[in-house]
């Protein structure tokens, strides 16, 4: 086993004593990011994810740039649904990835097969790998990916939006929808396993689209599955949920015994704390980031004196907007590090 | 005063007894309608909202199309602020209106002013004489307004989407955004008063962005604001508050003391009833209307069971999405029109 020298985030989620709160943002490995642009300039944004050498140094940059305690993979998390058979196209300025051949209907399942991960999904093992050795230890890893139920959203609309007709399948043919789940599910296992093997320290699962149900359709048709990906990882590597907009449901996912859960800014963490026993990730909202320093401070400041002492991992309630000033980013990123002494000075 | 022969919207919205449940359902008057589209077709969709004769046709269209038991009068939220100083465009095929001028810091507000409702808005009380005069007392016709934050948060961002500066103003910049707020409460008054004296028998404030709120700014800088118009209006005509994705608040929605409260589709309309004690109205999944038949009338029938008895307007948990089939939506109001029978004949 590898040691990491910067080991925050990994003894918060083992319960172990940490001297600070970890701090890590969704969607740091992005275009606020001028040296990212400039790769982006150069590189489709597929081939940024299919290029080891591409999304490893776009992995490592807000490590080196903005200082934070854990890289995340560069990646997407319709890379998945890609491996099993859709067909997956992202071109410049047409609003988002979108598949051409959504599942609409029970006979479009003939197109959808379980991921062969080793094989189809190599590249994102080789691009773990290789941010790995090249992060030489300093901080860990974080792999991830989309829930089943968010990435069915997808698959049945075929692009981003209300997801009308994916919500529909839930009303009209649930048969249709419980069988491309669970093929969801044992491919997310699969995929979360290997991204594991090939050094991820801990796994993250992003229920992006959880807000667009109902609690009981939530229930039935994204934590049903979630639970089956957090059950068949457990002790083996630490797993990370987050749920958006889905705070109605604190306790169903508190029940997923999950290492952590992640937290939007749509609730205060100290509620959150009262429903949940684990480690807690989040939840500052992220347009604070487009605020003066001194708010961004006194947000952040209010953020970590609600959150739970000892199981709480710092970052945004969701991803780094576009637009987000780099400076802002290291001003939060810098006042989070700097907030233990600066309590204890009070 | 004049007699409206189906007044069962009245009736529920004033604790009398009603024989059935009134449905009416919010963008009603839109684009899943053929008939809507032959009048868009000609004409740019502002000219629409400033013409009464364009906005009176397409706000009687689905009283006579899929017949409903409400009209609400064809218009906009943004022609409020448009009217306070904004510079309004909306560009075929450019993603929604925009304002060219956006509020960003306290010195722009010199180019914000109360509206003159009763001239610079006229055309919208033109639009609800003409319709009232020709409803000719059919169903009652429903007036509306965006709730001061909703403005705002167009105001600040000049378009839609995540509405980062405009959440970065209540951080960073909140006298300027209360002072905002409070202009567009007292305009939203006298919009709403206006609205009314024309012959709006009941009217809606829709606060649509709720959701991207945290629940202490929400009570700050949303429900504060609401609660004065309803203050205002009490006792002159019936106000319904539909806000979205913001269920975490529903007990001080609760207080806000309106007639009605719109309930979206995360929430049992049930449990929404265990909060609050007015008249509720929603909350089915507009995405149910991309279903077939039999599941349309079952998530119907599933939300007239929960909803209070006597104290429950049928409508969607949001607006009509686009693309839905008309047939839908009139097999939906025939369901809900027949759900008394029904229930009593089981």
């Amino acid at each position: 086993m590898k040691k990491v020298e910067n080991d925050l985030l990994l003894r918060v989620l083992n319960g172990e004593p940490a001297e600070r709160t970890p701090i890590w943002l969704m969607r740091q490995a992005g275009r606020y990011l001028p040296e990212y642009q400039v790769v982006r300039a150069r590189h489709d944004f597929l081939t940024m994810c299919r290029e080891p050498e591409l999304s490893s140094e776009v992995t490592i940059q807000p490590v080196d740039i903005v200082g934070v305690d854990a890289a995340i993979i560069f990646s997407d998390i319709l890379v998945l649904p890609e491996a099993m058979g859709l067909n997956l196209v992202v071109e410049e300025g047409r609003g988002g990835p979108r598949f051409t051949n959504p599942v609409r209907k029970k006979s479009d399942l003939s197109s959808v097969h379980d991921a062969d991960c080793e094989n189809d999904l190599k590249y994102v093992g080789d691009a773990i790998r290789l941010t790995v050795s090249r992060l030489n230890g300093r901080v860990p890893l974080i792999g991830f990916c989309g829930s089943p139920w968010t990435l069915l959203a997808y698959m049945v609309e075929g692009k981003g939006g209300e997801f009308a007709h994916a919500r529909a399948m839930l009303y009209d043919d649930p048969s249709t929808a419980h069988e491309l789940l669970q093929m969801l599910t044992s491919s997310a296992i699969s995929y979360l396993k290997m991204q594991h093997e090939a050094g991820a320290d801990v796994v993250q699962i992003f229920d992006s689209w959880a807000g667009v149900l109902s609690p009981s359709l939530y229930e039935e048709f994204s934590l049903r599955y979630i639970k089956q990906i957090v059950d068949s990882l457990r002790g083996e590597v630490p797993v990370i949920v987050y749920a958006k907009a889905a705070n109605h449901s604190l306790k169903s996912i508190r029940d997923l015994g999950a290492s952590a859960v992640g937290v939007d800014w749509t609730i205060g963490i100290d509620e959150a704390a009262g429903k949940i026993d684990s480690v807690l990730q989040g939840n500052l909202d992220p347009a604070v980031l487009f605020a003066g320093d001194e708010a961004i401070r006194s947000a952040a400041g209010r953020v970590l004196s609600l959150a739970p002492k000892g199981r709480h991992i710092f970052n945004l309630g969701h991803g780094v907007l576009a637009g987000t000033p780099v400076e802002s980013v290291k001003v939060l990123v810098d006042f989070v590090k700097q907030w233990n002494a600066f309590e204890q000075k009070r």
